[in-house]
C-alpha cells in the first residue's frame, strides 16, 4: 500500500459515485446528529456486508441481511439514538418502514429505487422502539438535503456516534486512480464476532460481489474481529462495503483486498483509541502457538482479562496476570517454555522472571504485550484497552 | 440439613482431632498475619483435595498434588504474602523445603512426620520467591505455638487473609454428633476451574479418601465452581478436605455429602460477600436450557460480562446487556422464547420488553437475574458480583 494515499477525511464520499448526509432528526433526547444516508449514484451496485454472530441479532440486522441476498445495494441509512434490538415484531415493521420511506423518497427524487436495495443500520439502547415519526420525517429531510447536492462524508460520520468522542473515517486513493472509503462508529460493546460495531466503506472501484465480499471477509476477520474491549458482543454490528465502479477501473483482487485491509485497519486503530474510558492503547501478541487460531484464543484470554486490564491501567507490569489468563487456555501449553514480555523488555522465561520485571515502564499510552508460547509457527495480535475508572463510570452512570 | 447446626465460628478446629495456629511470620511487608498450620491430630489421616485447573500451576500445588496421591495427610501449612507461583525450579525447591521443615517440627514435638504428608498452599502476588528466612523461622514458631495447646481456627483463618476484609470460617454440627468445620480465603481472581480460592474442611467423622474425594468434588462443582467474580481463575487454587475420624462416627455418605456441600455452599457466600469491589451480590440464575450444562454456560456468559456488570453497579435494570450476553452462547438459542426477569420483575418475553422493565428497582445490595431459555429442563446458577470503581481501584494501585 507504499503507493497509496491514506487520509482521515471525507469517508464514505472520498469515492467517486456517493453521496452522503449526517442530520439531527429528533431520535436523540440531546439533539446531536442522529441519521445519516449513504447513496450510491452507480453505475454499480454491488456490495458486500458482514454482522453481528450474536444469536440475538437487532431487526435491521436481520432486515440488512435479506437485503444482501439481493442483486444491488443502493442506500445504507444509519441511526444512532436507538438500537432497535430486542423489539419484537413491531421493531422489525418499523426497519422495514424506515427502508420504505428511503425507497420512496429517493424514487420521488428520480432515482427509482425499491426497499429491498436499502440497508439499514441502528446503534444505541437494546429494547426501546424507535420514535417512527421523527425517523419517518428525518428520512424525508435527509433525502432532500443529499439531493440538494450535499457531499456529506463527514456529517455521516458525525450523526452514527454513540458514546464514540471523534467521528471515524479513511480514505484510501489507489496510485492507479480508484478510491476506498470508510467511516465507522462504535466504542463499547466490542468484541470479535465478525464485526463489532457499524461501518461503511465505498468505493468506485469496479468488483462483482464475491470479489468485494471476499476481500470484506479477509479484512474483517484480521481487524475488526481482532479488536475485542470489553468481551461484549453487538447484537446490531454490521460492516458493509458497496462498489459505484466509478471510477470504471478494475482493480486486481490482491490491491482490493489490500486497500480494504488498510481502511479497516485505519478505522479499527481510531475504535481503539476512542474506546469507551481508555487510557492505554493495548496490543497483546501471542507467537509461537501451534496454529494462528490458537494464538487468537490466547490472546484473546489475555485481552478479555480484568485483572490484566485493571493491572495496565495502573502501570503496573504484573506478567503474573498474564501468565494465569493465558493458563486458561483449551489447548495444552508448557508454562516453563512461555516468555513474557511488556513494550519489548523481556518479563518471564523459563518459568521465572527476569531481573527487572517489576520495572519496566508502562507509563505510558501505548502498551505491547508479546507471549512466545515456543510450540509451533502460529501467532495472532489482539486489540484492546485497559479497564478504568472512566469505562465503569461510562457504562454503570449511562443506560447504553 | 435441618437437623445440623451451622455457625461462623472456629472453622477448622471446630471438629475434634485438628488444632491450628496463625501467626506473623514477617512474609508480609505489612506484618499482618500471613502463616497458617492446620493439623490432623489423628486418628485417621484420611483427606481428599481438589486444585485448580489452570495450566500455569504454583509450586505449592504441583506439590499437594504429589502429597494426595499419598495415604496420609498430617498437616497443611499455609501462607499468604506470596503465591510462589511462575518462580521456577527455585520455587518448588522453597515449597519442598517448606514442607521438610513443618515435617521436622512436628516430629521433634513427638509426631513423627514426613514431608509427603505435609501439604503446602500460598496466596499472593505471583511471581516472587518467597523469603525462606522468614518462612522457615515461622513454620519453627507456628509448631511451638499450635503445640502449646492453641485451638487456633481463628487465627488460621485470618492468617491466609489477602484482599479479604473478613476471615471466613463455618462449621457444621451434625445431630449425630459429628462435625464439619472450614476456613477459606479469596476476594478476587475468582473464576470457576473446580475451585478458585484456598479452603480447608477438617471433620472429625470417620471416611475413607473415596467418599471424602467423592463429596468434596461433587460439593465444589456445585458451589466453588459457580463463583465468578471476574472470570480471571488463579494459579494456586486448592481445597482440602481432611479427615480426623476423631468423633469415632461413620456417616452414611449422603449425610458427608450433604455437610460438605453445606459447608462450601457457605464459604461461597461469604467469598461472594467479600470480594474486591463488591457493591452488589448477583446471582444469575438460568432455566430451561437444553442440559444443566447449557445452562451453566450461558449463566457464566452472563456473569461475566463487563458491561451486565456495569450496569449493576449503577443499579439500571438494562435487560439489553444481559440479552446480548445470551445471545454469545456457543449453542442454539431462541431469542423470541426467552424470558429475563430482574429481582421477580418480568422484564422481556416473546422477543419485546414488558412494561415497567425500566423501572425495576435495583439498588438494593442482591440482585437476582433469572433467565428463561424455554428449550428443556438444564438449569444452574452462578454468583458473581457488580464491577465496581472499587474493583478497578483495588486491581490496579494494588499488584496482587
Amino acid at each position: 500500500m507504499t503507493q497509496t494515499k491514506l487520509l482521515r477525511e471525507q469517508g464514505v464520499t472520498a469515492p467517486a459515485g456517493f453521496r452522503a448526509a449526517g442530520i439531527a432528526a429528533g431520535i436523540k433526547a440531546s439533539g446531536a446528529p442522529d441519521l445519516a444516508l449513504v447513496f450510491n449514484e452507480g453505475p454499480d451496485y454491488t456490495a458486500a456486508g458482514v454482522f453481528t454472530s450474536n444469536q440475538v441479532k437487532a431487526a435491521p440486522v436481520r432486515w440488512s441481511q435479506q437485503v444482501l441476498k439481493g442483486a444491488r445495494l443502493r442506500a445504507v441509512i444509519l441511526n444512532s439514538g436507538g438500537a432497535n434490538a430486542c423489539t419484537g415484531p413491531g421493531g422489525f415493521q418499523d426497519t422495514h418502514a424506515t427502508a420504505e420511506a428511503v425507497a420512496a423518497a429517493l424514487s420521488e427524487w428520480g432515482t427509482e429505487t425499491g426497499a429491498v436495495e436499502v440497508a439499514v443500520c441502528s446503534t444505541g439502547l437494546i429494547g426501546d422502539r424507535l420514535p417512527m415519526d421523527k425517523v419517518l420525517a428525518g428520512v424525508t429531510e435527509i433525502v432532500h438535503e443529499m439531493a440538494g447536492g450535499l457531499v456529506g462524508g463527514d456529517e455521516a460520520a458525525r450523526a452514527i456516534m454513540t458514546t464514540d468522542t471523534v467521528p471515524k473515517q479513511v480514505a484510501l486513493h489507489h496510485k492507479d486512480n480508484w478510491t476506498l472509503g470508510g467511516m465507522a462508529k462504535g466504542a463499547g460493546m466490542l468484541a470479535p464476532s465478525l464485526a463489532t460495531m457499524l461501518v461503511v466503506l465505498t468505493t468506485d472501484a469496479k468488483a462483482d460481489a464475491a470479489t468485494l465480499d471476499k476481500a470484506l471477509r479477509r479484512a474483517t476477520a484480521l481487524t475488526f474481529d481482532r479488536l475485542d474491549i470489553d468481551g461484549s458482543c453487538s447484537t446490531n454490528d454490521t460492516v458493509l462495503l458497496l462498489s459505484s465502479g466509478a471510477s470504471e477501473i478494475t482493480p486486481s483482487p490482491e490491491d482490493l483486498e489490500a486497500a480494504v485491509l488498510a481502511a479497516c485497519d485505519d478505522l479499527c486503530a481510531q475504535l481503539q483509541a476512542d474506546a469507551e474510558g481508555v487510557t492505554k492503547r493495548v496490543t497483546i501478541t501471542v507467537t509461537g502457538a501451534g496454529a494462528d487460531d490458537d494464538a487468537l484464543i490466547a490472546a484473546r484470554c489475555i485481552a478479555r482479562d480484568s485483572l490484566v486490564k485493571t493491572a495496565l491501567f495502573g502501570s503496573d507490569p504484573n506478567w503474573g496476570r498474564v501468565l494465569a489468563a493465558v493458563g486458561m487456555v483449551p489447548f495444552t501449553i508448557d508454562p516453563d517454555r512461555i516468555t513474557v514480555s511488556f513494550n519489548g523488555s523481556p518479563v518471564f522465561s523459563d518459568g521465572a522472571p527476569m531481573p527487572g520485571a517489576r520495572e519496566v515502564d508502562l507509563s505510558g499510552a501505548d502498551i505491547h504485550v508479546v507471549v512466545e508460547l515456543n510450540q509451533g509457527p502460529g501467532q495472532a495480535m489482539v486489540r484492546t484497552t485497559d479497564l478504568s475508572h472512566a469505562y465503569v463510570e461510562e457504562n454503570s452512570a449511562y443506560s447504553s
